[in-house]
């Protein structure tokens, strides 16, 4: 399913959040200019505005003039949490395109990490609006405090179990689409129960994305994905299928390749079949659908409406996605 | 003269600084805690919060409860940028103390920093004053557009002359001890004249600490220093005394080292000494004086009052400092 027919319903609001984003860069120094492009190309499915915008729908005013900076503050955010991960992951690669560690250089990209920040900061600042701050202020927080304990721990090999990965991701990724969904209804007024029925949507699709993302670091065929493939295992960070097949693979190898990092072609194939036989994948995308269905129960408290529609595909659409 | 000297019309202040910046550790988990309190540690002078405190003497209102957020954050953004600088300077050392990137690794010290921004701004937003994360997210956001511009031309070899170097260390510390003076005269209601001096007051100073800064990293100790000397130069950046020794130097070796990218202990021996001959050094720090004496001159524009005698004896310090 083609992510842009997810957001038909909020077409003309996508289309100015891409002019908005355009029009961010006008400050920016040439030098600057050109890294930030390349980040803005390989972003990839502006999920986040997205999320702003159709939380903002349930909300009593839907101003778009209000909206677009948050969206735009969201989206730049990810963009900088993406050029920081991609140095800390080692990854050369993000959705078919050069990194910009790779491209440039890692000094550069953490230095436009930053920019992005400072950036998304001042636009959450313009909004007048000292929540929207704090809010988006807060996820960078988690997600931080999420990956330095992952990194902490990949760096003294701490085993992970399934509570410590399933609280990992929440702060990685489930805060981030929750906390945007409800960036979004609050910016349009909407009252506290459907800000938070908004907010558990976005947390329970966050968890499921990213369990699904973690299946498909192992499974997808590099070139669909755009991404390197099994950069996790080789950070000694383990994601919910190994640490599934650690505890049900009877298969001695398992535990070797997860430990040794898995360096070579061969190893990623062999971690995948046995994997594949302890049913470890097919647990993981089961949680995926799990969490998925929550949030989407969730939804039939909200009115029915084009909105409700929309994010009941963007569900659909994080667990069947393959790329 | 001891810093804290300097401070003494502010110590109580100070000293609930400290306090203060220990207590915005009690939401960190453990592992992220031992990286922070590292970096508090070598976090050093206390001047930007300091500036914040002094300014806010000249407004109409000195509320600590106020000002505490907002000097912290200024403390706590400056120290995310050094975790970030001494990954991009490969620096090992930092006053005395081994840098995150040395002691923990980079992707830690990436996420270090990254939490400090985060909350940095969230307690800045906590003020409920949407212009004092504005003015923040400016001075991170152009301080990293000085150094992405640096780290571009440093890449591409690109030669810098007088010019862009005063426009780079403005971006890069005089713009953050600037907007620190004005952030402490904003939250005491400071009248709008006072507000500009003050502005022009850190900015003068910074520019003056930030030639200082480049002259002793060619000519200190590198222990009293508590830096590894000529990081810079290494990483292709060239700083005033360096820029006005390629005009003025006749020894041909000195292009020949700076190109080179002195790695030897004996090539930094030869360039200070190339440099002391063509009155590099004391060319640099006449424009230090310069910059801090007009800063000094705009002050007498305030009532007379401890916390102006304090200014001046910041002034003071910055030009005569050795370390």
């Amino acid at each position: 399913m083609d992510v842009q027919y997810l957001f038909r319903v909020i077409m003309p609001e996508m289309r100015s959040l891409e002019d908005y984003l355009e029009g961010t860069l006008g400050d920016a120094d040439p030098s600057v200019r050109d890294v930030v492009t390349h980040l803005m190309r390989a972003g990839g499915k502006r999920i986040r505005p997205a999320l702003v915008f159709l939380a903002a729908k349930f909300g009593g005013t839907f101003d778009l003039d209000r909206l677009l900076p948050v969206a735009a503050a969201a989206e730049i955010i990810h963009m900088a949490t993406l050029a920081h991960d991609d140095i800390i992951d080692g990854a050369e690669v993000r959705r078919g395109l050069t990194t910009v560690h790779a491209e440039w250089s890692p000094q550069v990209a953490i230095l436009a990490g930053d920019y992005l920040f400072a950036q998304g900061f001042r636009l959450l600042a313009r909004t007048g609006e000292p929540r929207a701050v704090e809010i988006m202020a807060n996820v960078v927080f988690e997600m931080c405090q999420g990956e330095i304990h992952e990194s902490v721990a990949a760096l003294t090999g701490a085993d992970a179990d399934e509570k410590a990965y399933l609280e990992r991701i929440g702060k990685k990724t489930a805060i981030f689409l929750a906390e945007s969904c409800r960036l979004g209804a609050l910016m349009a007024g909407a009252d506290e129960v459907t800000t938070r029925v908004l907010r558990m949507f976005g947390w329970g699709i966050g968890l499921g994305f990213q369990i699904v993302d973690d299946v498909l670091d192992l499974t997808s065929s590099s070139v669909a994905f755009g991404k390197t493939l099994g950069t996790d295992l080789r950070a000694g960070v383990l994601t919910l299928p190994v640490i599934h097949g650690l505890t049900h693979a009877t298969d001695p190898r398992l535990r070797d390749i997860a430990q040794g990092r898995a360096g070579g072609e061969g190893d990623m194939e062999e971690l995948k079949d046995i994997l594949g036989r302890s049913g470890s994948f097919a647990y993981a995308e089961g949680m995926a659908r799990r969490f998925v269905g929550d949030a989407v129960r969730n939804l039939s408290l909200l009115p029915e409406c084009d909105a409700r529609e929309a994010l009941l595909s963007m569900a659909d659409f994080v667990v069947e996605r393959e790329v």
